[in-house]
């Protein structure tokens, strides 16, 4: 079995391949693509079942994060922590559904950068606003270590779906 | 001179250092965290003067990149065509001003994470709304290679100045 058939079989096509042009080219075998992928999952499934206890577990200690509101924590205390408040005051029972891990980029050895769209599902804020469903666009950053594949850093955005018919790479072409 | 002089003189504190646990421990040395300080002032001033070829020399060529809208750009191509793009509609002669460089993070030997606050200045859609000034929250991931360090990934945040007064960490304390 080939290395394409392998990404293939593991639902990472041309996206994680072209993303590494020969310059620059680093190496993510299949079982380190198979690691990220659960890891994704497994931070979807701990989102959506609220175990705040499995999410810190798959955080690296020095880990940053940048919420969708421009908040940024630094370090596992202030992640965690900024968490399990979102959690006690708003998305505990909303879900958050993993769409598409659009690409899986290796950085350097060891150090990778997955693009991932979720649906959040609709919640409403404490001062009462109704938030509709909406789809994010997050940016996590893992690192290979003893513990396997972590991640070190998140950064998570709402994505403008009006703003998105202006993508001058995916928008809407005139005509 | 010692690391913490260094340091300090390089305008990088308690909080690079502080974002490192002992048991993460990655070092960045004086000279990197120079150069990368270098980079981020560098890309503030091809901005500043939409030099969007110098801004292209700080990518490394699998950049991918993240926009405030929640646009996801793929490899040098689409990222620079992106930004030339953008800058022909809309941000020729606005201003991104540096305000501060959070955090810098090393996350294994030869990458590091930046998080970097900016002012962006008011400017006009082609639609004709008039976009306020706002402040930004980038995230950077920088690699070292045989031309220096580059950005691998860029992910950027309008800050919501309103959200912010609730954020768990750094929010305003009940009165």
């Amino acid at each position: 079995m080939n290395r394409r058939t392998i990404l293939t079989l593991l639902g990472i096509g041309a996206a994680a391949m072209a993303a590494t042009p020969s310059s620059q080219a680093q190496s993510l075998d299949g079982a380190d693509l198979a690691a990220i992928r659960n890891l994704i999952k497994t931070y979807e499934t701990t989102w959506n079942t609220s175990d705040l206890d499995g999410m810190g577990r798959l955080y690296r200690r020095d880990i940053h994060w940048v919420n969708v509101k421009g908040m940024h924590w630094r370090g596992f205390e202030e992640v965690d922590q900024a968490h399990r408040a979102f959690f006690d005051i708003m998305f505990r029972g909303t879900r958050q559904d993993l769409e598409e891990i659009e690409s899986i980029t290796p950085t350097a050895p060891g150090v990778a950068i997955a693009v991932v769209r979720w649906l959040h599902g609709a919640y409403t804020t404490p001062s009462g606003n109704q938030v509709q469903s909406q789809n994010t666009r997050m940016t996590l950053v893992l690192a290979k270590g003893e513990g396997g594949w972590k991640i070190v850093q998140g950064c998570n955005i709402e994505v403008d779906a009006q703003a998105a018919r202006f993508d001058p790479i995916r928008g809407q072409k005139p005509g």
